[in-house]
């Protein structure tokens, strides 16, 4: 066996530009670890069958829920429990780590919206 | 249900100062989400039934493989897969975060070491 690769984000996160797009760079124990690039208001959903993870690289991110808002900044992370609906607003651009379990569509499993993103690339 | 709270990562790293021995500061789909503080020389070890996340948040942390080393600096992620000896060097002091399946040992399954740690704080 070879040992694994390092990913740096930095380097990754250059590799595209595009919101609301994102990008496999690993995978850990069935899950996906993705970037993304994020600004404007996403659309309300949930996730059934995975718990989400985010953390902010750059920038502010609000996560609304249903019964309130949370901002996170550079290093802070959020795990919003799988079922419990939220919507990511950026109102600057921000860049963020993501971890769902693989082939979880980003806005999760109904609801397909313009912004649905069901097949991601891998950098 | 109420809206899950961000968790910054600089002021969990801030209560404790051993090396060692990782905190748990988060959990996402049966994973738990550590922190630790690393320097020296761990010892050499496996995971058989998890993959294992890195994410080097301060300093630089050198990962030992049977056939070569990697070194990982600030934003660089490695996932070292199950059942894949490492050892985790630490020549100057670094902080990172690590991701195993819940209840996992540091040291993995095998060979308790005197720097075994297999009940985590949760902070």
């Amino acid at each position: 066996m070879t040992a694994p690769d390092p990913v740096n984000l930095t380097d990754k996160l250059a590799l595209f530009s595009d919101h609301w797009n994102p990008r496999i760079v690993g995978r850990y124990n069935g899950n996906e670890v993705r970037l993304a690039k994020l600004k404007g208001e996403f659309v309300w959903h949930s996730h059934a069958e995975t718990d989400e993870l985010f953390m902010v690289l750059k920038g502010h991110l609000n996560i609304e829920f249903r019964d309130g808002v949370r901002t996170l900044g550079p290093g802070e992370v959020l795990v919003v429990p799988r079922g419990v609906e939220h919507r990511p607003v950026a109102p600057e651009e921000v860049e963020l780590l993501i971890m769902d379990r693989e082939g979880e569509p980003n806005t999760g499993g109904e609801a397909a919206s313009a912004l649905t993103r069901a097949r991601l690339e891998t950098l």
